[in-house]
């Protein structure tokens, strides 16, 4: 089994422990995430509506991805603390499979990958649409989250296939 | 259009709010959340070695979890605040699948539901064990993440299909 | 000098306490507090034509604004945790005067007051204000942020004259 | 209109994002703010006979607001995290106006500007002082707060007139 | 083995859960802690003199300890969210054994024990004392942190030994 | 007096302020501290039985202790935010004196240094223990929390005697 094979947070005694990433180079790092959630009909459309007014769903969500992701260190146990240099989140809504797409992209100057940032952003946003539609659809699936691209750090990069 | 058919997050300006709960009750209220973490042959076996000592991934993914229920309200931008009375996740690991199926359990006696909170639990589990193996499994996919049933409040009970 | 005149944060020692509500009901209270941001009037421009768009300099500060509520007593040093049961925030501009009004209204049922919360939702609304518009006016000044009215609680109701 | 002109913080779909500054380089960032709480002369009286012993208000809301500044992307949504390299604060109790000046300094190397931690430290400095004298003076007025001075970062440095 | 000798934290996977305490009645509850930081002479000395000045050591040790005190829950994982209705610390100089006693309490009206916010307050405020006084002392020691009395709770009441 | 025996924290006005580091350089720096819970015979037991299971008190305080050294300057109120790089907990059980040994190691790349990391993470992962064995055992004694090395910064190392 190849080195790279190892759980490196797992430390001599059995036990989680935060990797120690003192010695790596701080490059310039990127990451890419995707995930989508499913709603009714119905649901889709009263957020399409929103979006033609200032206060949609859409916005909110993509304010609550964006800050959940300045805290992924905070509530992802052994994930390093990151300075995120940029953010944005895009939503594309699908008519026809009746779901939203979104798309976070998180850049850092840093030791370690900021993949787990694009995730949470993805997580934060979808988590934000079902909380607002809640109260008329408790049907929604949250699905598909996963690293679609990564640039930076001597892992080197990584595109979903 | 029925009442519960508008999104009562949206203020007369047209900009999100943080709904009045006020005047509802306080109930025992209780919410199942479930989801899915697909991931390589390999690393789902690599975490089940792990699950016979005492430091392994899906310990670390349960306290993580827990945690992040406790701060849905932290990062949910409309979530009301909400003292949680009890929380726990059960994984179960699917060999023939490649998955680790994720169920969290969360209790409180509040003026509001707390599916948010069960739904926060399994996503923070799931971007752990992302987190805890990326090292060794960059395609890791985060699923089917959805509310399985809720009791007490005055919306009624649910039962997903 | 009444005992109401007394700073009721100061222990024997006269050092700082968070006062103890412990003996005091829970009653629902409610408070409004205002603010105003002054701003050149192209920036107010700048800010009228987002609201026309779904993600406007306001519907950010609304976002923030009400998540800064939740977080009141995390950074108000004495200030007592508080379960906000209904939080919003109204912006109305003045282009005469080039400044953007700012209301919020905060709701609780609890043992202590909710003034503080309102009062937070106000200046983290036109902190992010500042802050989304600083790029193209530095020059911008906050002001007149008070309590308007407060409801509920021992020490009865308040209205500003 | 000037490149500067734009509000960069939004984006192509017209929502929100944290802008990418990736690419700006480290330097060395000062930012100084201030801003007024006006008050009862009684309210004034009775804070300045605290600053003779060891747990006076004032105290407390320079703890205050030097923690809030270490939070300040935490709240304002957009903000960059930054990590603050030095924070004071000063107060000015002004007998002739009844009301009390604040003034913030905060300095850091980084690739963004530091302005907002500034005025947050001003904010919740004047927003602790309102706690801790609510009880005797609801009539209270936080105002001014305005940044004074900038340097350091590609924008070129910047003195209040 | 009696019930109560039983780890209520451990679920039937043998991992850690937030134990259910929804069936428990409200009561008023009430904890004391206390603890020691031990010091060089000269240490000791110097927070002394800062003792008959505003901004002394202390005070910020008290405000440090009472906002540790409200975020308990945010840090001990398996620990329930409180609400704190009331904090207060006492600090008494021990010259003869170049120490500082620290006794810390805590009240809440609610379904769980205190004891962990009057444990946290303390901890907090040594460690803030350490942090202020590390340039001039790196061998402190902080000792004897425990529970002196609890009160309210099904389990009963308790004075330590 | 020698200049460093000043107490940095104190501005001129006498009171706290998080002092500017912004002139030194960035340095790899490295922490440990150690400290001790006491407890009953029984409890150890207890313990000792579950470490040979997954979900043992060890590896909650672990994450415990690891989480809240990330958040060490959120809540000391002068120590300047710093991005740990590496952070390690290891426990050892002793049976003679009815106690565990907590060790904590915190690295990180900075312009000051890690030893508040490294008492927090100890401290936290006592509390921890102490809250998870609360039911069983009241009286456990949390002490001896203490710096045993420091590497890294213009001060020099430090090893305990």
């Amino acid at each position: 089994m190849a080195v790279k094979e190892v759980l490196t947070h797992i430390n001599q005694e059995g036990r989680a422990k935060m990797v120690d990433v003192s010695e790596k180079s701080q490059t310039k790092r990127e990451a890419i995430a995707s995930g989508k959630i499913y709603m009714k009909k119905e649901t889709l459309e009263r957020i399409k509506e929103g979006t033609m007014k200032k206060g949609d769903v859409l916005s909110v969500a993509q304010v609550g991805g964006i800050m959940g992701a300045k805290k992924t260190s905070d509530f992802i146990p052994m994930c390093h603390p990151i300075m995120i240099s940029g953010c944005d989140i895009s939503f594309k809504l699908d008519h026809e499979n009746n779901k939203i797409d979104i798309i976070a992209t998180a850049k850092t100057i840093g030791q370690t990958g900021i993949e787990m940032e694009a995730l949470t952003a993805v997580s934060v946003a979808a988590l934000t649409i079902y909380d607002m539609c809640k109260a008329i659809d408790r049907e929604m699936v949250i699905s598909d989250i996963k690293l679609l691209e990564k640039s930076g750090g001597k892992s080197g990069d990584f595109i979903a296939e």
